[in-house]
């Protein structure tokens, strides 16, 4: 009889066909690495995309699949190449494990754009092992250190958590095209991405229009620091905000006439797509943006050091 | 019997009708104005827009239509309030020949973009008299000194004819993104708008790449300039492009699937429309904008500063 080092299984909630909904699972870890820093996890926030892995929305889930990529932990192990963190840091991991590290983009900063692809936390492909990634609906979780990010103290971890998909997503963008006091900002949507996106546009000093298609929206919106809520539903109240925005956020998540919106940004405005994965149908009219020198331009996520940002952001303007 | 001031008419070519095509015309020019220079045209370019026009194929054009604003003259006579400009000097008239010159926009020396509409040389309504403006398919034509550019020594002017819509179109776009020595840059089209922002571009210092259809422009894109030509029906040669671009200038007139084409863009890279006005259709996959922040911009000619710019530009890089 020969002893063998005992690594515990990691309990989770997976999901095993489209239908099936999430159980309880267990999976084995694979081995530890010296970057690695094993988390216990403490909060994890649900974010659509989880769903739609769960389901099979976009044809490309590995079953079992855990989901789960806005993860709040507790360090409980740090390998001996880990120098930012040690056992009790309270960290986060958002949407990525890995990524080369040696393309421009990884040199730029931009580890979600990597041209070999970056690995996502969930229903990816960990590089040295083979192996699927399994998330964050889950009790712990082993990342190499580059991609976790540190909870600042000022921040209440559970709130923490959509920072690290939600919150890269809106501010990302925001702070790529360079949003800054006088600016005027729409917002398409209200939902996980929307209210966030108001209230960075609003942190970072601009006048905040919010554009929902419900009424019963207004307030909710008025309350999280849109100075004003155009109903879209309301053609004249559309006609109203025609060429008055620097920028609009789209948070959408799905199919809908982007034209009635671009027709609110100001010459030189850009349009900043985050939510919708389907083809722009009603198709744009180039018009506006040809007479206008408009923009639409995509986004996503965000960067690890930009993740790292957006909490010590949120934890300055809370 | 009271003796008048008589203005001699003005002989041009008009269209009548959408099926009539140009004939001999003639028409009385408005009473000059203080700030008025009057132009004896020696030369008017060609532009497709025209034959738009001509042909009523936007449903707004005004009959009888002079088109051509593409003009080269000499200056016959210049008003009192007249700076810049005395007879005998080569000018140039491009698309404009009047705007508010007080928003923001005009300020900003972007009168093409000017909030209550720029005045088009011609089809355009001139403010004050509310007359149809006729454009350089004419003997002469009087504009508004601010409106008129000065055509460079070093240029022959029957050649200068068509940077003033052509070229302006392609040029502005490229400037405004801030194409560098050390960029690659596709341009899509090998027509009027086309070769002119193959030879732009390379000025600039870009490696250029040409996007045809034609198998026969493969020489003449490399005569002007282009060190790779793609001929874009060829799956296997776009392929190979993909990814590969900082921006693309796509100059084609007609509908087109734009999709092929922003593959071949790279992180964070540009695409520059300038010459498709009905919808895109197919429509637009936003999964390589959100999964690179590519943008798409529109673009309409371009400023007076940046039309006089353009032509010191040629002239200097002949």
């Amino acid at each position: 009889m020969t002893s063998t080092v005992s690594i515990p299984s990691v309990r989770a909630y997976a999901a095993h066909a489209p239908d099936s909904g999430l159980a309880p699972w267990q999976y084995e870890p694979r081995d530890p690495r010296p970057d690695d820093v094993a988390i216990e996890i403490l909060y994890c926030g649900v974010c659509h995309t989880d769903i739609h892995f769960v389901e099979n929305d976009w044809g490309m889930t590995l079953y079992p699949v855990v989901p789960g990529h806005e993860i709040i932990g507790r360090v409980t192990a740090a390998g001996p190449e880990v120098t930012r963190f040690k056992p009790g840091d309270i960290v986060g991991v958002g949407c990525m494990v890995d990524s080369c590290r040696e393309c421009s983009n990884c040199r730029d900063g931009l580890e979600q754009y990597c041209d070999q692809g970056s690995v996502f936390t969930y229903n990816g492909i960990d590089r040295p092992t083979g192996r699927v990634t399994y998330g964050g609906y889950s009790e712990r979780i082993q990342v190499k250190e580059a991609f976790v990010v540190s909870v600042p103290d000022k921040l209440e971890p559970a709130s923490a958590a959509p920072i690290l998909c939600a919150g890269i997503t809106t501010y990302s963008p925001l702070r790529h095209v360079g949003v800054k006091p006088g600016d005027r900002v729409g917002v398409v949507g209200m939902g996980g991405l929307g209210h966030m996106g108001i209230k960075f546009a609003r942190a970072m000093g601009a006048e905040v229009t919010l554009f929902t298609r419900t009424e019963a929206k207004v307030e909710e919106g008025k309350r999280n620091g849109a100075e004003h809520v155009v109903v879209s539903s309301d053609v004249e109240e559309m006609e109203k905000a025609a060429g008055s925005l620097h920028y609009i956020l789209d948070t959408a998540p799905v199919e809908h006439d982007l034209n009635p919106y671009i027709a609110c940004l100001r010459v030189d405005g850009t349009y900043l797509l985050v939510g919708q994965l389907t083809p722009l149908n009603p198709p744009i009219n180039p018009v506006p943006l040809l007479m206008g020198r408009r923009s639409l331009m995509g986004s996503l996520i965000g960067g690890m050091s930009e993740t790292q940002e957006v909490l010590d952001f949120c934890a300055e303007y809370q």
